[in-house]
């Protein structure tokens, strides 16, 4: 028999190219096949990334999504559409790696993170060895380019999605000393109210497109509309204990 | 007048050599001055890291903490130590700065997640021009060598420092999806306990010096003894939204 291919989950970090790590770009180079995941009619945001090294020749394997927010993901319709989605590309992978060959699927962000790695990897790691490389996360990508230390000595972070509701997003940012809200998208005004009414307005910065060409930092309190596309988040940076500011003194 | 040098913060990653991105092993090497802490009689984890990568030649400045766990941190006599090891430190940056030349301030992690950078970066911020390389985190690291999904669609994670009380403990997790407990030490029964408490034990993993070489995953409920060091995390995974669970059916 034959041994089976390994499957490669290549964090690619939040957007410059040159975040990846020197071991995403050495197995990223390595694998004759790379597979990713795009919108459909989009390139895909990994797939961008990491084009300035992928080498010629690669076969590559893009998993176009069947819906993306058309259907609210509470609808039945929604999880039967992805887990489909899933199983289908699963078995894409599969056919590959059960004919001995390397896959390498490769994801913006941390594999591990809220990323689409994870619903290939729960359905193919009992079939075939895996090897994940972590990697830059888009909030630290976000807090680099706001240049804020986020967390000190024994600061509490809660990273926050923005689709929770506005009594659940004060309730968990009146207990924490650092915050980090992603998924803004239509949820923008209602985060910025709920930031508001607990009085971290001013310590908040809005990051648009972090570690990418056309970032954008600006103060939360300044921003005047309420526009804000996938790629933003809002950092609540924290304030704790350092040896200067007198709060262990 | 002539121009003042720039100060690079850079994050070298939980402790593989090759997770270092690009970016930081291209500025590491083309900066005149290495900078890093250590503690005393110590080489320091971030200049070990670095080991493999540092250009023949290079200026290094070593910083030695005065004190690390001999004093507690809520002792006045700490904060001045500290405070005033911070602001030598800075001075010593300082010199190579003004005088046009770069310094390279490499750490372990990211250095702007809990990184000793952000104590020389606000000294330095106001006066020279800094550019900040995130990297992945010590976390990442550790749930990239356990394997393990973290956080999945909405789920909330929080990041907990193990020096918070059992009460606080308790409280933080019973209000999270997801959790990493950092700053185990002496910590551990305590942290053990409280997740015990939680209901938590079964979905616990213990990681030690992830993805340094002689990393250790296990799980929390089958560690049979109290010993923990500094370079150890507890993993709390989420078990959110995804499309086959059955939770938005």
């Amino acid at each position: 028999m034959n041994p089976v291919g390994r499957l490669y989950g290549i964090g690619l970090g939040p957007g410059d190219p040159e975040l990846l790590t020197l071991k995403a770009l050495r197995l990223l180079q390595s694998a004759p096949h790379v597979a990713y995941f795009a919108k459909a009619g989009r390139r895909g945001h990994a797939r961008t990334i990491a084009d300035p090294h992928i080498r010629t020749g690669t076969h590559e394997i893009a998993m176009f999504y069947p819906v993306t927010t058309e259907i609210h993901f509470t609808q039945a319709d929604y999880n039967r559409q992805l887990a489909n989605f899933y199983e289908e590309s699963a078995a894409r992978l599969a056919a590959h790696l059960g004919a001995g060959e390397d896959v390498a699927l490769i994801c913006e962000g941390d594999p591990l993170f809220y990323g689409s790695f994870m619903h290939l990897y729960i359905r193919l790691r009992d079939q075939f060895p895996v090897t994940i490389v972590p990697a830059v996360t888009g909030m630290s990508g976000c807090w680099s380019a706001a240049g804020e230390p986020m967390t000190w000595g024994d600061d509490i972070l809660t990273v926050l999605p923005g689709t929770l509701s506005a009594e659940a997003l004060k309730t968990r940012l009146q207990h924490t000393d650092a915050a980090v809200i992603m998924k803004i998208g239509q949820n923008f005004a209602k985060i910025r109210a709920a930031i508001a009414e607990c009085g971290l307005l001013e310590r908040a910065i809005y990051v648009e497109r972090g570690a990418m060409k056309d970032e954008k930092v600006v103060p939360l309190a300044q921003k005047d509309d309420d526009a804000a596309p996938y790629f933003s988040i809002i950092l609540i940076p924290g304030n704790g204990r350092r040896p200067d500011n007198g709060q262990t003194e």
